[in-house]
């Protein structure tokens, strides 16, 4: 994709420094988002809506399916990802990232807290450069869902409570919101109407679901090095996700009550104990099922544009979230 | 100030949340900024500037002094340097600011770093409920501006080696930028002329540096229990400031070096050895006299203006910035 290229010169350029002795930090930075996902979608919805503004009146729309804007939208969505990962990894204490040192690895904790901040006030900045309030109010009631969600998982004392409606509203705030907001202003920018934009947000909303709960059946049933985590990570840190709450409400008391025993365990004793009881469960197929309803439902929220290679690479994109490892 | 206290309900409502878990994180964050200096130089700014016009152009500015922009904007510079306080608190180590425990020291570095960045976010979402993107534009950049100076006192390895013009650059950027915008903001919300608001953010900037010279002044020569906060702390985390600059470069190449290795003990040994050599120099007054004379400057921004209480109250706030001890 030619305009994702156009993303990351625009990514290298804002982020120069003057002080050279930012200049190293602040590469390493950008070389940690990886998968450019957030842009992707937002061109890709950006210009998926032009294609069917296009379709239907072939006169009226003659700018490019990927303006300037997009570029800088899709640009500021990625420095928000990529601060609120930076800072994760300090919360995660994690040493790498997809193979490569994490900032609080290299550096330190200081250097990530404050980079994180730079990049997000950045990316406000950025986002203030568009001639319209809309981008920056999207962007910012975004980024604050964002840690709404980790502030609730944080502050969240007794993890091993958690149901199924609680678990989806916080990955809603921690992943979905980014995606749903993306799609969003690529719609919005290509000049959708109202229906139209609503339809797009959907989509990513829930395709950024179903990434998680896949991102979340990864870390038991992925592979180390596919996936460039170690596995368990989120058991071992205290998250409970998915599989686990399918696990705790099994059928079987005696089942149920195994898994909160092993959970209560020290975190390095957790994945060995619980790998045998979630194989006894239907834990995983369950997973699959409700990321795969998720998937269906994003991809039907598009269903109603004209087709175009953009659109069809949004729903390769839902079917690659969900299918990445199953 | 009426109008002062319109911030701190609005402040109070902004930072409510549907998540009960967040409420006490939220009540006590807001509890951290104390003195509400930026929210004061907004408002007193856009007070001065509206009065400024009146007194011109009686016939023509009919609005009130504080309009609901202000208050909002007022707002926004208070979250977004709360958003900084409770991250310096995390990278200090502080467990108590203004006799409050922090929020590192009452929950955790977790806890701190994701409400900072809630904050953030909040503070630019409301920055974008405004109609021009202007303040979001300048808010942003503040905001980068003081992580940029911070990342610079965390990267810069050897900090005996600042001199005085680069400490001055770093101070510019942590405190002084934010004060600079308030001022800025609050004058062009009322209507000032490029050359007005120019004027405006001069006296906030000068105002600022002033003010953390002074701080840096109080950190050697304070009173425990009037500054809220350990004497020495500078000197044991490593911050290089004005004083010190000055007694490295003392005519006398002796103290200077006797200085050189003071600085370079263990941090908790530091200012038993250094204040004799401080004493000895002419550290404190030149401190003060650079203090002064950026006083001096802010308040020679605003000359110009028409006499009003609130540009009467600009130039008590630039008194009282570096006379607060001495």
């Amino acid at each position: 994709m030619e305009s994702l290229a156009a993303v990351d010169a625009r990514l290298h350029r804002e982020l120069q420094s003057r002080y050279e002795a930012l200049v190293p930090v602040l590469r390493h930075g950008t070389q940690l988002g990886g998968k450019r996902l957030r842009p992707a979608l937002l061109l890709l919805s950006g210009a998926a809506m032009h294609a069917d503004r296009t379709a239907k009146n072939p006169l009226t729309t003659e700018e490019s399916a990927t303006t300037e804007d997009h570029v800088v939208m899709a640009t500021v969505v990625e420095m928000v990802h990529t601060a609120t990962l930076i800072h994760d990894d300090v919360l995660d204490k994690a040493t790498t990232r997809r193979h490569v040192p994490t900032i609080n690895a290299r550096w330190n904790d200081d250097t990530s807290i404050l980079l994180g901040d730079y990049l997000f006030a950045q990316s406000f900045y950025l986002a203030a450069t568009l001639p319209s309030t809309l981008a920056c109010r999207l962007v910012g009631q975004a980024a604050q869902k964002v840690c709404e969600g980790e502030l609730r998982q944080v502050l969240g004392r007794d993890w091993l409570d958690i149901d199924e409606e609680t678990y989806l509203d916080i990955i809603r705030g921690k992943t979905a919101e980014l995606t749903r907001v993306s799609c969003q202003i690529g719609a919005d920018l290509s000049g959708g109407d109202e229906g139209q934009v609503e339809a797009f947000a959907r989509f990513g909303n829930d395709l950024g679901i179903a990434f998680q709960i896949a991102d979340d059946f990864l870390d038991l049933w992925g592979d180390d090095d596919n996936v460039g985590k170690t596995l368990g990570t989120d058991l071992q840190q205290g998250k409970i996700t998915l599989p686990l709450i399918r696990l705790l409400r099994h059928d079987d008391n005696a089942v149920a009550m195994a898994a909160l025993d092993a959970l209560r365990l020290p975190p390095e004793d957790r994945l060995g104990r619980v790998m045998p009881l979630l194989r006894k469960s239907d834990a995983a197929e369950y997973t699959r099922k409700v990321a795969e309803s998720y998937r269906r439902s994003a991809i039907e929220a598009i269903s109603g544009f004209a087709p175009s290679s953009a659109l069809e690479s949004l729903k390769t994109i839902a079917d690659f979230a969900v299918d990445r490892r199953f």
